[in-house]
């Protein structure tokens, strides 16, 4: 299972990109294991928890983490270097990842879609935002088509698997002329063996897609989903994060939607911004009791808590 | 399931100790997704390399270990606190513990089988070795036994679970007299509500039972085992371990089985105990050739290496 | 350099507890060095934050972590067994502990100060609060010094260090004469060897002191804090975090101004509470505006992001 | 201090590679701060062992790590990505690098020098071996600067870096002309703001240059160097860890003697390959007393240990 293609009927996958993939292998434990695994550490202290979901978002919500490490999940990723090289900052996970000293590396490149190719931002340092002219967007792709091509075609030359004349390959370009003039077979030249693969793959650039079986503890990778599903995170990750996002829910409904409100779309306030809040919200204790009176989500202890952080408890 | 006896009929569980056990409460992966994922690195590079357990013994022999992070195990661990103190030196690894902050302790504790019993050794400072008479070994067990004992009624005395005359763990000993007098309900004492239970947990000995969720993978499992099954492992460890390597064994037999060949019993030569190897076998090679007829477990690739090794190749 | 006696003169030091003591011994970086660790990420587009303050208070609000661990602090430390199990659980830290398998450990157990001596508290787990009576205070001082001293009489015992009628710790309590009677030479019980200190140790409470030296770098240091700061933390080991905290502050004063403001003293609004602030702080913009004239300590780029955060802007 | 040129005269520094270098930024600790560390743990049980290097080979010998953890190494690294891909897979060390979201790349990219291009090696899947003729290095070479130079000159033109006529960088070549048909300002096209760097350094060859701040403790970075100092590491990546060697063995000289001598040199006999030298060596007692008379550079201890290990004693 390792092109985009054979992945397309597999429930467990999604297609990423023009030519990635993400989609689980394996998985170990469930929203259950983890809360067992709480009540390990509780014993009796837990008797007043007593279903699933309560106790996981109670574990959530004080961030208590070593019970989300108990549940693993493998996945199966396919995805461009560039892509690879944030994703795998992320050192608490085991990786095994294609070698391009072992093996020809395939000619698939990432390319943007047209609506993701836009001017650097001018607010944030390393994003990007606006638009841009259509023409100018042709000429985007057109340039990158043709860097990663010659790319690839400068790796087979250099592997020789590219000097022959009927390779299937080949195109009537100035490489292949090149490649015939320099590398290919002839009384001057001799037979060129080809270069290693450690070294020839050196001029292939980081939008060549790469596969790895990544494997991380749902406490990890609710740290990863945390940063890359962030609007700060690069686009092409982010697309990977919200497929493995989806596919995570699936398997851990109750982890996950704890995940969601207690970290995802939680909000940090600094301890001014903290004061700052509570001075704005002083004297307006009979508004907080009307809006708690409506429907919010909260149990009687997070009301209790959100009073406490407040200042109006 | 938390105590030996909850266990003894789950082939899953071992009983180790007096009151401790280690059981396999989860696993992921197998011998041939561990195969899997190194295929993944190597891709088509593998051909050659077709059965699994051809490629494991590979990957072990030349500590290939990414592959062995693939495959996780979940334990449920009961055990005293001085094995835990070591246990968890191993930092690799995710932990539920009980906590004596939230719960009363059981009053379960290490005690040593009679013939565990010895006298410091004399050329290892850390280990036990030689033998005692029998009276020394009844009164160590005595000693033993009185300083857990007593522990724990102190413990249960200053929770305040100790001084009614009807408490069926109640002993007609000086503490139950002293508890009564000193702690008792009275006029002059009023009611003692008992200290809070992280205090209290204080005076317990590290003889104390406690359990914990431990998951592990693999690879750093085996590095735990390599460590732990020493005979130089603190003998009430190394129970734990032989348990836990029997119970893995039955779930990954072709990786234990490069373990035990390449890692648990193979053995480093030093720089300078190299060189005497080869000094020792110059000049040998029929002896070593004739050796290499017989039966002895090596592919040939291995008897290249050997060669190797020991200069005679 | 190894008990309480020792470090009082020590300006890197702090005692803390009864025996208990925690001092710095060697720091790598400075606040220098965590900004100019960051500025490698950025390169050129850091220009804009020219001073390392402004830069690092930037990073940690955006809880950009990977400079901080440029920077690493190794402490010595004397504690509890109990404190040292929660303290060990943190796992991105080096430790060399002193092992009660190699040495005979020192006659120092924890005894709490009398006021914090406390019941169980009631809507706390984990917790103790309220009051007692000082002659239940008396009592359980007692009964923990004499739990303590009990476990380390039958440890010398076992030892074979305590028999000898003239050892200046010997006192006249039952357990001289049971030692005498059951352990020491005579012509029926021969000479006792002692048993091996990794057998004796285990009667030893968990209030026995023990000494380590802790590496960690200043980022998983931070986090250690918030957690071992936190009001719910046993009061024991926050004594030491509070320790290491001013000696920390001193080496590093931007980093721990800025993990105060944005680490330790903030606050985390779940996804339901966010809805209810802005809910609340709708329609005050009037409000805001005038609480944001007065001095608050937060920057332009602050008070954009505050405004974000509460749908005001 | 970014560039090859910059680090020249600095003595913490070596130039690696065509335009790479690696250096120390800080180090924390020294062989005796290791040593002293081991004394924690051991406390009383290290007075036979007086020495630093007794103490520190004795350490290493017996795989006892954690000493090693306590001292701490700051490395600035410039090297090609796809170096830091093989570099940054290992875990356990902090990184700063720079980002090309952040920053334009500098216009350096990896070359070989002439007697480093190879051929795929034969009997080593991921290695290169043999010869190859002048004219092939030349066409090779040819072929790698032409690949990183229409890279980068793609990356610049998309950045809009690049189209103006009197740019110093411009050159006469078909992107040129190119650049100024496609992404000119023109009353067709309007003016081109360039994409974001983000997405135009997809088109980079991972031959190109970046920077990191790389901390790691000794014992990790022993591992690191016994990996990638392995003749089976990539060409270059090994000269990198040769220049760190030289850096870190001025610093620790005892430590990196007894790394020599018993982990990069040292050899691993497997369980089958340890019977083996046991077959052979059994009635050659009298060999190897002979042997040890002479100068071999074995402890007493060591001796023993052999001896042990070959199945003589």
């Amino acid at each position: 299972m390792t092109t985009q293609e054979d992945i397309l009927d597999d429930p467990n996958f999604r297609p990423v990109l023009n030519h990635g993939f993400v989609g689980i292998l394996d998985t170990m434990g469930s929203d259950k294991a983890v809360a067992d695994a709480a009540r390990c550490s509780y014993q009796a202290g837990t008797k007043t928890i007593q279903d699933d979901e309560a106790l996981i978002r109670y574990l959530k919500r004080q961030a208590h983490t070593s019970p989300f490490e108990m549940a693993e999940i493998k996945f199966l990723v396919r995805a461009p270097v560039f892509c690879f090289r944030q994703w795998q900052r992320h050192r608490c996970a085991s990786i095994n990842e294609e070698s391009a000293r072992y093996s020809i590396m395939r000619n698939e490149f990432f390319m943007p879609e047209r609506d993701t190719i836009k001017p650097q931002a001018i607010d944030n340092k390393q994003g990007r935002a606006g638009g841009l002219q259509e023409q100018h967007i042709d000429a985007t792709l057109w340039t990158m088509e043709t860097a990663n091509r010659s790319s690839y075609d400068m790796y087979r030359i250099m592997l020789n698997e590219y000097g022959n004349a009927e390779n299937e390959n080949r195109r009537d370009t100035p490489y292949d002329l090149y490649a015939d003039d320099m590398f290919g077979d002839s009384e001057n030249n001799g037979t060129f063996p080809g270069i290693a693969r450690e070294l020839a793959r050196t001029v292939l650039p980081v939008s060549m897609y790469s596969t790895m079986v990544w494997k991380i503890d749902l406490h990890n990778l609710m740290h990863f989903l945390k940063l890359r599903l962030d609007p700060h995170a690069q686009y092409e990750i982010r697309v990977y994060a919200e497929a493995m996002y989806e596919l995570v829910k699936e398997r851990f409904p109750i982890c996950m939607k704890a995940f969601e409100d207690y970290q995802l779309h939680s909000k940090n306030f600094s301890r001014m911004e903290t004061e700052l809040l509570k001075t704005l919200l002083k004297d307006r204790v009979t508004d907080i009791d009307q809006v708690l009176e409506s429907d919010h989500g909260l149990s009687k202890r997070e009301i209790t808590e959100f009073k406490q952080k407040i200042g109006s408890a």
